[in-house]
C-alpha cells in the first residue's frame, strides 16, 4: 500500500475536527458507541434532547392533561412552530411552510394545487433519475388531473420545457448520485417557459444550502426523517411561496385546513395562508420529536453548514481517489456546486461492499444495481469518521469481503 | 331535593363497578386524580404501556438501531401488526386493514377509490349531520372527480339513494348526538341501489359492537385517538371489504402501496392486497404509541365491551332523568339499538355548563350551539365517574355556575 500524504491522515482528520465550525455539535447526539454512520440521508441520528421532550408529551401532556392540551401544551400551534423552524433552515418565512403529512402525501397535495393553477397547461414534467415516490404519485395526479407525465434527461430539464408543461418537479439532490441540481438556473428555465417549480429537498435539507426564496421557487416539499433528524417516519413540510398562497386549491380538504375548524360548519373554507395545505388532525407525538430534534440548528447559518458539508465529502473522495482510486469509482460529482452531501461508489460488488462495512461498523446502505452510498450529515459526521471508514473500505477491498457467499443472492439479482 | 332511589344511589355504582366484566381495566390506563374524564371521544386516556414502548422506541430503536431497526425492530411491519389489532375491534379479517394517514386523507384515499370503482354513477352521498370534516373532504373529492355530493336527512338516508349514487359515506356515531344508525339495514339499503357503503366509526369502534363483515360492509375509516387511546393526533385506519382489494385504485400511489419499494422501480405496480392503501412511509413513533395502547383491548369480545358501555349511558340518563330532568333535555336516543358511547344534553347554557364542570374536574365537552357532549369510554370510566359527574352537574345547575361573566362571550357567538 502507498503511504498516504500527511495532508490526509488520521491526524489531519482530528485537526480537521478541532477546527471545524461545527465542533461539539455532534454531542447533542446519540450515535452509538463503534459506529461510524453515514445512513443520515435514509435516517438521521437521534438528537438527544428527544427523549425527554416526547418523553412529557406522552406522560405529561397526554396522560396528564388529556384534552386540555391542545390548549394548556399548545398542540394547536406545534405543528406551526415546527414549520417556523424549519422555514429557518430552508431560507423561507416562517409563515410560508406547513408540516403535517407523509412526503408522498404532501407531494399529492402540492402536485394538484400547482396544476390546478395552470389549467390550461397539461404536462409534468420530471427527471428519469427522479426518487421512486415522486414519480409514482406524480403518476397519479397525472391520472386523476387528465395530464400527461413527462420524463427529461436530469442532465438538461429545460429541454424538456415546453408552453404545455405546466408544472416541473425535481428532486435537488438524487438520491442515487450525489448530485445536485443548480437550483437557480433551473427554476428560471421553469420559469422563461411559463411552469411552476416545485423541488423535493428530502436529500438536501439540513446538510447543503436552499435558498428558495432568493431563487424564486415556487413550491419545496422535503421530508423531516434524514437530515433534520426527526425520527422514523417524521411528517415531511411544504413551503408554498408567498404569493401562490392566496386562491391555493389543494384536494385533501379537511378541517385542519379550514379557517375556523372549531365552529364545525358545513362550508369549507379554507384558511388564508400556507395553513390552507392542512388536512387531518396533526400528528402530536411525531411532531413533539420534531419539534426538539430541529433545536440542534439553532444558531447555525448556511455558509456553515454547508462548508462543513463539503469538508467531509471532500476529504472523503480525495481519500478514495488515493487509496482506492484503481477500484472503486466515484460517481458523485467532483464540482463542489454540482454535489450534495453524500458521496456514491460504483462497484459490480456494491452490495457486498456495503453488507462487509455493515459488519465492521460503518454504516451505508446500497442502491440498486452497483451503487455503494454514503452520507456525511455535516451535524454529526465527523473527519476521523471519514477517515475510519475509508480505513475499514480499503480492508473490505483487500481481503474481497464483499464476495461472501451470502452477499451473492442480491448481487445477483440487481 | 327527591332522595335518590337506592338503585341508582352511590353505593349501587360501587356495586355496578365491582361486578363488571371489564373491572380491573382501568388499572391500565393513566386518569388523573381527581379527574372524571368523559371525553374519550374526543382524546382517550392514556395506556400505561405506552410510555416505556415509546422510549424503547426512541432511544433503543432508534437512537441505538437507527436505520438497521427497519429490520431488526420489524418497523417495516408495524403499520401491519396496528393494523391487525384494529382489525379485531371492528369484526374484520386483520389482513383488510390498512393504518397510517390522518382520518382526512384516509377518507380522501377511500372515497376516491370507492367511486372509481362506479365510474358510471356521478353522485355521493352523506348525511347533513356528518362531522365537518367528512364533508370537506368528500366535497373535494366531489370537486375532483366531476361528482354532486347530495345532502341526506339523516333521519332516511335511504330515501337519497337513486341510480345515481356511487357511495353513501355516513358516520355510524354522529358526533353531536351521539346517535346511532343501523349499519346493517343502511347498508344493505345502499347495496340495494347499487350503491357502495363507506362508514365513518370514529365515535363507535373500540366502545360500541362493529361487525363490518357481518352486515357486508365495503368501506370503514376511522381514528385510532379516541376509543382506540393512540394518543393526540395518532393514525387512522382503513377497511376494504375483501372483494373489492383485487384493483382497488386509490389515487395517492406513494412507494410504500408498491408491490417492491424497495427495488425502485420507474412504475408504480400497486401491491396485492389493502396494502396498496398506503402512501409514504410510516410514522414509526406515532404507530409504536398506537401499537402499544391496543394492547388493553386483547381478550375482550364485542359484547362485553358493549355491554359496559351500556350500562354506563343507561346510568348516566337514569341519574339525569332523575335529578335533572326539568332542567335538561337528553337529546341521545335511549333506545340501545340506536346509541353510541356518548350522551349529550341540551341547554341554552351548554358551554357554561361545560367549563363550570371541568373547573370541578369533570371533562365533557361542548359541541355547538347548545349541546354538552359526555362520551363512556367502557374500558376506563366507571359507575362511580358516572354518578360524580352528575353530582356535580347538579350542583352546578343549582348554583347556576353556568351563567359565570367569563362562559357568557361563548354563550353568547354560539
Amino acid at each position: 500500500m502507498t503511504a498516504l500524504p500527511p495532508a490526509l491522515d488520521r491526524s489531519s482528520a482530528l485537526v480537521r475536527d478541532e477546527t471545524s465550525a461545527l465542533r461539539g455539535l455532534r454531542d447533542q447526539f446519540l450515535v452509538p458507541e463503534g459506529v461510524v454512520y453515514l445512513d443520515g440521508n435514509s435516517l438521521g441520528a437521534m438528537p438527544r434532547t428527544v427523549p425527554e421532550r416526547i418523553s412529557r408529551a406522552v406522560t405529561e401532556e397526554w396522560g396528564g392533561g388529556l384534552i386540555s392540551s391542545w390548549n394548556s401544551a399548545d398542540w394547536i400551534n406545534l405543528s406551526r412552530r415546527v414549520a417556523g423552524k424549519i422555514a429557518t433552515i430552508i431560507g423561507v418565512g416562517g409563515a410560508d411552510v406547513h408540516v403535517g403529512d407523509s412526503t408522498s402525501v404532501t407531494l399529492f397535495k402540492t402536485m394538484v394545487a400547482a396544476c390546478r393553477m395552470r389549467p390550461e397547461r397539461g404536462t409534468i414534467v420530471m427527471e428519469t433519475s427522479t426518487f421512486p415516490t415522486d414519480g409514482y404519485v406524480a403518476a397519479g395526479v397525472a391520472s386523476l388531473l387528465g395530464l400527461e407525465l413527462r420524463w427529461c434527461d436530469p442532465s438538461q430539464p429545460a429541454a424538456s420545457l415546453d408552453e404545455d408543461v405546466a408544472l416541473l418537479a425535481l428532486t435537488h439532490v438524487d438520491f442515487r448520485t450525489g448530485a445536485m441540481f443548480d437550483m437557480g438556473s433551473v427554476t428560471r428555465a421553469a420559469h422563461e417557459a411559463g411552469a411552476l417549480m416545485l423541488w423535493d429537498l428530502c436529500h438536501s435539507a439540513g446538510a447543503v444550502s436552499v435558498e428558495l426564496s432568493e431563487h424564486g421557487v415556487d413550491f419545496a416539499v422535503g421530508c423531516s426523517y434524514k437530515y433534520l433528524n426527526g425520527g422514523p417516519g417524521s411528517p415531511a413540510y411544504v413551503y408554498v411561496a408567498p404569493q401562490h398562497q392566496r386562491g391555493l386549491d389543494q384536494p385533501i380538504t379537511g378541517w385542519m385546513g379550514h379557517a375556523r375548524p372549531f365552529d364545525m360548519e358545513r362550508e369549507y373554507v379554507p384558511v388564508d395562508g400556507v395553513g390552507r395545505m392542512a388536512s387531518g388532525t396533526p400528528p402530536v407525538l411525531a411532531l413533539t420529536a420534531l419539534d426538539a430534534a430541529l433545536d440542534v440548528f439553532g444558531g447555525i447559518d448556511h455558509p456553515t453548514l454547508r462548508a462543513a458539508s463539503l469538508s467531509l465529502t471532500d476529504y472523503f473522495i480525495d481519500l478514495v481517489d488515493a487509496r482506492l482510486g484503481d477500484q472503486l469509482a466515484v460517481i458523485t460529482p467532483r464540482e463542489h456546486a454540482r454535489r450534495g452531501s453524500q458521496v456514491s461508489l460504483r462497484h459490480e460488488h456494491a452490495y457486498g461492499v456495503v453488507q462487509a462495512l455493515i459488519e465492521r461498523g460503518v454504516v451505508g446502505d446500497f442502491r440498486s444495481p452497483d451503487v455503494a452510498r454514503f452520507g456525511f450529515a455535516p451535524c454529526y459526521v465527523s473527519h476521523v469518521d471519514v477517515y475510519d471508514a475509508v480505513d475499514h473500505l480499503v480492508s473490505v477491498m483487500a481481503r474481497e469481503e464483499f464476495a461472501r457467499p451470502s452477499y451473492a443472492i442480491r448481487n445477483a439479482v440487481t
